[in-house]
Formats: C-alpha cells, sequence, structure tokens
C-alpha cells in the first residue's frame, strides 16, 4: 500500500482524494499497489473541503510522517511550496505538484535536490492533458524543433468568443469572471504570465534550457479589438495566445504573445477553454494534444497519474527527462529583439493626405516590407483605422518603426502591434 | 551500451537505424545509455536499404546473439513474426515492435509469455502519435468511457478529397495508389481492418478485453458516394472512418465504421493522412492526440520511443498496463445487434406515388423515428434518391428495416447506411 500526503486541499486537492476513492479497483489494477490518501493539509479546518480523509492545519504533521511516501503539493504560491518540497525531497519522499509558478522558478533547482526521487509535475502543464509525459517519453527519439501551445483557458475561452460573437473584450472579461474562468485580478491570465510558466517548464524538458518569467517576451491579449478581429476574418485568421518555442541553431526562441495564425492550422481549431500544444519534432513531424487545461477532475486526473507512475515505476525519468542538461549542446536564449516573424499593425490615424505615404516611408527606411494594407473609416469620420500586415523581419526593425510612426504627427494613437505566426 | 537487432529493414527499419545515428546525442542524454544498432535482418541481402548497419538474412544471427539487448520486429505478417518474438522473449531479449496484425492477434498470449520482460508497441497504433504510452500512463487516473480514432490514413486523405474537393472514391482511390497511400489491393485499409487491429490494442489497454477482429464490427467506406457527401454538407456533418471503443456498464461496444459526426467535433477537423484519437476519461473529460500515422521517421519515432523507455526504465509498465485483466470487472462485448445509432440511409426508388408511404411505414413499424428526409433527382428521371437520418435506435431495428424496405417494390439498389456519431 502506498500512503499519500496532500498539502493544500482545495478544488483540485478534493479531487485527488475523491477519485482515487471512487477509481480505486482500476487505478490499483494499473500502478500495482493500492494508494491511499493518509492526510491532507489545510489551512483552515473550518471550511468543507467535500473529502473523506483526515485533515490537518499543521503541515509538518503530514511532512514528518515517515510513513507517508508521496507529497502531493496543491497549495499554489512560490516560496513556501518550494521549502514544502525541499524537506519532503530531504526525507526521502516522492513530490507531485501541480504548481507551475514553483517550476518555473526552481526546476532546476528541484532536479538537482531531488537526484533520484521521484518528482512529478504532469498537472502544471496544460491541466488533464499528458504533454509532459509526451514530450519526455513520447516524443524522445527527437530534436523538438518548435512547440506551440494553447496554454491558458481564460485567454482562448476570451478570444474565441471575441471572434465567434464579436463580444468586446471588456464584455468577454466579465463574463469569463462571473463563469469562474478568470480572477477578479485577471493579470496573470490574460497578461500572459500562466502560459510563460508553462512555456518554460516544457522548454525546459525539451531543450534543457534554464530561463525565467523575466528572460523571454510576454504580452497579453488585453490591447485586441473589434478591428483586429475583423481583420483575422477578412484575411483567414484566427487570433490565439500562444506560447512558442523554436530552436534554430545554437539558440532557443521562447516566447508568449497573441498571433494572428490561419484558420486551417490544427491549433488554430481549438477553442474556448479548452488547451492544446503542438509539438513539431524532426523525426514525426507535428503531434497535437488536446483537452481540458484546468478544473478540478482533469488536474486530478494528472496529478493521480503521476502518483500512479512513481508508484509502478519509481525513479524511471529525471524530473526534466536528462540528468543534467545535454552538454554537447551549448544553447542559449535568442534575444528578444532578434525575433523574427511577420507583423500586423493597427493605428489611428487623421484621414488627411500624405499620412499613409509618411508610414509607408518609415516602415521601408528600416527594411520592412509591406504584404497587406487596409484602411478603414473610424467612429471619428476625420480619422481612419490603418491595418497593415508586413513581410517577415526583425523583431527589432518593427519596434523602431512602431516607435518612428508614433513620433509623426498625424498618429493619434499608440500603433498595436500582433505577430503574425506562419 | 545497449545493442539493438532490427528484423525487417524496410522504410520503417531504415529510419530507426539513421535516427539513432543522427539524434544520438540527445537520445543518449534522454535514455541514459548510448543506443546502437548492431545488425539488421533482411530477406534480400542484395536491396539497397539506405542502412549504415551489417546486415544479415539469417534472423537468428539477431536472435541468438547474446550481446543483443532489445529486438525491433519490423517485419509484417503475423505467424513469423509471433515465432520471433516469442524465441527473443525466450531468450530474455525486450521486443519492440510496430505490427499491429501481430497484436491484434496474439497480444494476450504475448503478455503471458513476456512476464516482466518488456514489449514496446508504440509504433503499432497511429505510427508517431504516443497514444499508447498516454493511454497506460497520462490517463492511468481514468475509467475509459469512449475511444473514438482516426487511425487510417489511406480512408481520411480520400474522405477528405471526396468531401473537400468533390473527387469521386474511385478517382480519389487511383489517386491514393499513386501517391503511395494506398496499395495495389487496397482492401485492408479501406474495409476498416487496419483501423481495426488498432482500435483492439487499444480496447486492450483500457478495457482489458481480448477480442479478435473477427469479434467486432469492421465497415469500410467503398460504398460512399456524392450523395452522402452533399448530404454531409447540408446538414454540416463530416464522413470520417472511425474506430470506436465505448463502455456501457458491462459491455463494450467495438466497431470500426464510416460515420457522419458533426463537423465542429474537434475529431472531424483532422483532415488528410493524418491520424487523431480522442479520448473520453471518466475524470479528463476528453483529449484528443493527432499526428501522422504513417511513415518511416514518424514511425521510427515511436519505436525508439520505445526502445529509450525499456533502456531507461526497464519493465517499469505491463505491457497492457496491467499485469491481468481487472478481475473486478466481468466485461463483454455487446453483441453488433445491440449497438445503439442514429443512422443515415441512402437508396434509389422510383419517383412513384406511395414509396415514401411505404419506406416510412416499416421503420415506424420497426420503432424507428426519422428525423430528417431528403428526396432528390437521380440521374435517371424516374428515379429519385432518398436520403433519410433516423433517430437513435437499435442496430437491430435498422438492420430489419432495411431488409423488409429493400424487398418492397420501387426500390432500386441495396440501401446504403451511415451510422451518425454524437
Amino acid at each position: 500500500m502506498i500512503r499519500v500526503g496532500i498539502i493544500g486541499v482545495g478544488t483540485v486537492g478534493a479531487s485527488v482524494a475523491n477519485i482515487l476513492q471512487k477509481n480505486k479497483a482500476i487505478i490499483s489494477a494499473r500502478a500495482g499497489k493500492e494508494i491511499v490518501v493518509v492526510k491532507g493539509a489545510v489551512s483552515n479546518l473550518e471550511k468543507d473541503r467535500n473529502v473523506d480523509i483526515p485533515l490537518t492545519d499543521n503541515i509538518d504533521e503530514i511532512l514528518e510522517d515517515d510513513s507517508i511516501d508521496i507529497i502531493v503539493e496543491l497549495m499554489g504560491g512560490i516560496d513556501l511550496p518550494y521549502e514544502i518540497v525541499k524537506k519532503a525531497l530531504s526525507r526521502g519522499k516522492a513530490v507531485v505538484t501541480a504548481n507551475k509558478a514553483l517550476l518555473a522558478y526552481h526546476r532546476f533547482d528541484l532536479q538537482a535536490i531531488a537526484k533520484d526521487i521521484p518528482i512529478g509535475y504532469e498537472a502544471s502543464v496544460a491541466g488533464g492533458i499528458p504533454i509532459i509525459n509526451a514530450l519526455k517519453v513520447g516524443l524522445s527519439a527527437n530534436q523538438i524543433v518548435a512547440i506551440k501551445g494553447i496554454m491558458n483557458g481564460t485567454c482562448n475561452y476570451m478570444l474565441t468568443r471575441m471572434m465567434n460573437e464579436g463580444v468586446s473584450y471588456e464584455a468577454v472579461l466579465h463574463e469569463a469572471q462571473k463563469l469562474g474562468y478568470a480572477e477578479a485580478d485577471p493579470t496573470f491570465d490574460v497578461g500572459g504570465f500562466d502560459a510563460a510558466h508553462k512555456l518554460l517548464i516544457l522548454a525546459s524538458i525539451a531543450y534543457g534550457i534554464d530561463a525565467k518569467p523575466e528572460d523571454i517576451l510576454i504580452e497579453g491579449i488585453e490591447e485586441i479589438n473589434q478591428d483586429d478581429i475583423d481583420f483575422a476574418k477578412e484575411f483567414g485568421y484566427s487570433i490565439k495566445l500562444l506560447a512558442i518555442a523554436k530552436k534554430l541553431d545554437d539558440k532557443i526562441e521562447l516566447r508568449v504573445h497573441p498571433v494572428l495564425i490561419k484558420q486551417e492550422r490544427m491549433i488554430a481549431k481549438i477553442d474556448g477553454v479548452m488547451n492544446g500544444v503542438s509539438v513539431i519534432g524532426d523525426c514525426v513531424g507535428e503531434t497535437l494534444y488536446y483537452g481540458p487545461g484546468a478544473g478540478g477532475d482533469a488536474t486530478a486526473s494528472a496529478v493521480i497519474s503521476d502518483i500512479v507512475e512513481i508508484v509502478r515505476a519509481g525513479q524511471s525519468s529525471p524530473m526534466l527527462g536528462f540528468k543534467k542538461p545535454f552538454e554537447s549542446e551549448k544553447l542559449s536564449l535568442l534575444p528578444k529583439e532578434e525575433i523574427e516573424s511577420e507583423y500586423y499593425l493597427r493605428m489611428l490615424v487623421d484621414d488627411a493626405p500624405g499620412v499613409l505615404a509618411s508610414i509607408a516611408k518609415v516602415l521601408g527606411e528600416n527594411g520592412i516590407s509591406i504584404e497587406t494594407f487596409l484602411q478603414r473609416p473610424s467612429d471619428n469620420e476625420r480619422k481612419a483605422t490603418l491595418l497593415c500586415a508586413t513581410h517577415r523581419c526583425r523583431e527589432k526593425a518593427i519596434l523602431n518603426a512602431i516607435s518612428e510612426i508614433e513620433a509623426l504627427s498625424h498618429i493619434d494613437t499608440k500603433i498595436a502591434m500582433i505577430r503574425i505566426e506562419e
């Protein structure tokens, strides 16, 4: 019998305990042993947790109980979980965590501390989708060419509603908050930070590269408006918040931002709160993994799969898929300004002679050639909205052009920019 | 160092050898050991194999070489591979195979013989998509409610072309043969047998149920025509060859046949030669796995992932995900005639008074209610094509109604039937 302690018994923790109970027969058959949750730690013992396990508000009662084999950390936060996981490892206990923020900052430290003690974290990325396992095991023959993920259900829900129903950003955010898809302060989701944490975890498995959220390009969906949606529809694009990792020779590109992406691409077809991750390997080509990115039972499914795998296999696989980053490859992060993409720009300008010419001139001087230019009337009859898609260029060039255009007279607003993903 | 022998060095075998060479550094880092192909067996030594490994035409040179740790079986066929795999296991060698026919007939025997010797077969289902691993590991917390797979690229290519470009069945089959997607005798693919083999493998992992291809409902795509395509488009359906496994209490439903399925369903969006498998678990809900179902490098990616996993983990997981079928569940196959579905029927009838009424009467007498009825002119001006979709009913009822309708006067052809998948 394997004894499990859960630290943090919220929605996911309760689901873990309840599913282990409900599916006991089948899970035991697969794990080869019975798995029992012997205790859960919560901060407030008064609150009803809807579980049938003993609860404590003293975490050490779990960490210091030598009969407990596996610690499931579902608290959230970074510093306290880090201390808890270190303490669990120091006592030889395997750890399963769904905590993406913890791993975004401490995955390499934890791998070093854990050595041969298993740490499972399938639930930390894309909820119920077994993408960690796919990357660590299923695609192990491949050099990973690129990972492109829709890994934040809140953003995908909002963008889908904006795209399909024409709901405004403000209205759909309010709606998402009412439905419980978005927090009262939605910044962590809509700002791209949640997706960035997940991207960093996947990128360490694929490339062994250590980077922190601060090191990478992160932009959210807050600036997307109806003009952008209309442009996307007109030219056969969807708008998605993508988390992207790409390998270019010895450089790794990591970035999270909204993209325009052709509607016929498989990942562009993922709508609503669902998540999906496309992985391109040098042998296999593109594989894509789709499913629920959040929710108590879906996330618990991933947590339990880690527990089963630890029970069944013990330390079969180093935490990040390798004992140490492959020394044969000296990979480093591509500086943000060296990213190359096609770009879409939106600006509100005076409807006056010469404005278009002056903008086109700045783009040309920065070596940027235009693929599509669309002018449409704005609410203000003396203003026009300009929408423009460029050919491929460097991020540095487009940012430079944007600041030069913004400095021109007749330009009314900050220019909005969305990258176009091939 | 781990020594591998490949039996059957065709396209996939050559890819396995070449990728292990090309990606040696990264594969070694992930496996924790170097993996070397030391010999390949082929039937004809004269043929150029495009690989840089020693070849032999004597399989025993590999099977009886005690320095070889892992046998990769890529021959095709059933009886000879079965003998080879048994011999490899009897000598304690781990086995990796891509042979779905072998497993469709012998997976339970092989699991019994193998005991704790690993057998990997990720490549046997859906090529490069790590669906075996997802079912065995990623979804281990779940009771599997249903599996629905597009697992034959030939059929999906043909149906996509028929649907999107209006190409006829005969023309697209010819095209698929020219492109190498279909064999000269295409029966194994277009008749649904290939997909059935794969379904049986997945169903054993999900349910521990032993069944042979002969035991289950298998229908191909040969009868689908332009009327069906037009009906599908008119009512928002795609036509796909689906392999379906479903659990209903203590019964398991296994079937392969074309379906009409709503275009907005994720699996309906999988086009061309690509494969995809949707798995519905009781905790996680729907997850879907998409990628290339065939091709040398894609299939080799799966073969190598098994080799890496065997090197890394040894016998971490029983072949079918459990040591013996879970005894707590007494599952049996649902008899074919008890399947329930909605149905689409197509028939060519005389354009005469009373014909429609007589057909409607037969359906009514069999307890089948009609959802949609469409009459359209046929090439022959005295005939009409009737297209009809029913509400949910038993297979037995619809088959009975079909034979009764076919016995009516004024009915010109055998009735074509396609199941409608919710």
